[in-house]
């Protein structure tokens, strides 16, 4: 196993480039930190090219690892693990994977979550995770932050290299839905024409939510067959755009 | 109105040092930051002492608390709104309050939430936002964060001057909801015994959340009735733990 004791180092310069979103787009490549995000990332076939571990890792981890095809595995000293590392919890294990090429199907019997403008990764993350563990069959994302920034990919807690997303630009991929048979859901805090409960056990639905501090756009509202919302009792004026989609996506799972 | 440009004053050393658990303790005071945050502890009744404005939020915001009895009003210098400031989101209003002295009944017939060992503030705040959100008369906090920390204040979005709080070091509370004739409900990822729609609808119900990574102590499910868990049917091991409290108040307040 070769090591790695410099920061100036190509490798370890290119590992950190891929933090910033303009390099990741350019290189089609990304960068995972911590034990297991990149068990993950390596059982959900994801492509890892390079996997750099800590003196005090390798024991603990390296074995696991070291029979992998095509991957570059890598000492690295505790100067370099502080550069590469994002957070606290990198537990001394990165790996640079290719950015896969998602195949993306609509099943007319399926359920789908979009999401239009949200802002912030990690909210983004936890819905990705939220939306693969009670069984969404893809998740549609517009407008959104980056599935393959560290935040993004930190609160995804691996969901996101197995829920198959669609990244979109714009709404037109909601007619696609809608001419596959698939009723199209807004997720609303006032003016909902649905009671939640509409959407519990639906098979061919698609559900959406919309930016955090400014819902859906109007466009699609538009767009949508119904809207639904949590009926709130207390004096609160919304939920957290995590905990909506949470329970918005339990009834429709249901 | 009395206008503060040093940093150095000792109303805003003052106001600074409440971004720390142990003045606070000391004082019984805490400092909140953002207009929707002030505005919600004044509609709240909580005692606000002193508020801070920036030059750039006097005229947009100021009028609205100048009537306030008891309540001393500065304008601030762009500089000692920075050294007040822990995000970018204050529009540059800070208030100091004092720590509300709260009661918390148990009635037999009403919903409570339980958080016990919770980690992370943002996590804690979260759920008390959706529990109040929904409907839940209050919360038990055994060994979680400060409720009054910055990051639980802001992410709980003033649903924590609503929701009646218990602030426990021990389960010794939970005698006290049995005698009163309420079941013991505990959230669980494995080993459920009921079906998490055994809650649905329930009055007179505490469902507990644990901590993020390892759940509830073998001391709570011991003490409870039955363990519920919201059904998976992806990969993912586990749901962030503010996204499964939503699911499982949501499914209880129903």
């Amino acid at each position: 196993m070769e090591r790695i004791s410099s920061r100036a180092n190509e490798k370890i310069k290119y590992a950190c480039s891929l933090k910033q979103a303009h390099s990741r787009a350019e290189n089609g490549d990304f960068l995972i930190e911590g034990y297991r995000l990149v068990r993950a990332a390596v059982l959900s076939g994801i492509d890892v090219r390079r996997i750099f571990f800590e003196e005090r890792a390798k024991q603990k981890y390296s074995c696991e690892f070291l029979g992998l095809k095509d991957t570059e595995i890598f000492e690295i000293s505790e100067p370099v693990c502080r550069k590469l590392e994002d957070t606290k919890n990198s537990q001394g294990v990165f790996a640079v994977c290719k950015v896969p090429e998602r195949e993306f199907v609509i099943d007319s019997q399926a359920n789908y979550v979009l999401l239009e403008n949200l802002q912030n990764p990690a909210n983004m993350g936890t819905i990705l995770r939220t939306a693969e563990a009670l069984g969404v069959s893809g998740a549609v994302l517009v407008n959104c932050p980056d599935i393959y920034s560290p935040k993004a990919l930190r609160s995804g807690m691996g969901c996101t290299f197995r829920l198959p997303c669609l990244v979109c630009e714009d709404l037109s991929v909601v007619e696609r839905f809608k001419s596959c048979g698939v009723s199209i859901y807004a997720a609303v805090v006032k003016q909902a024409d649905a009671a939640l409960d509409e959407l519990s056990g639906r098979r061919s639905a698609l559900v959406a939510i919309g930016n955090e501090g400014n819902g859906l756009s109007e466009e699609f509202l538009s767009l949508a067959d119904k809207k639904v919302t949590i009926p709130m009792k207390g004096r609160a004026e919304s939920l957290n755009a995590a905990s909506a989609a949470s329970i918005i996506i339990y009834e429709m799972m249901k």
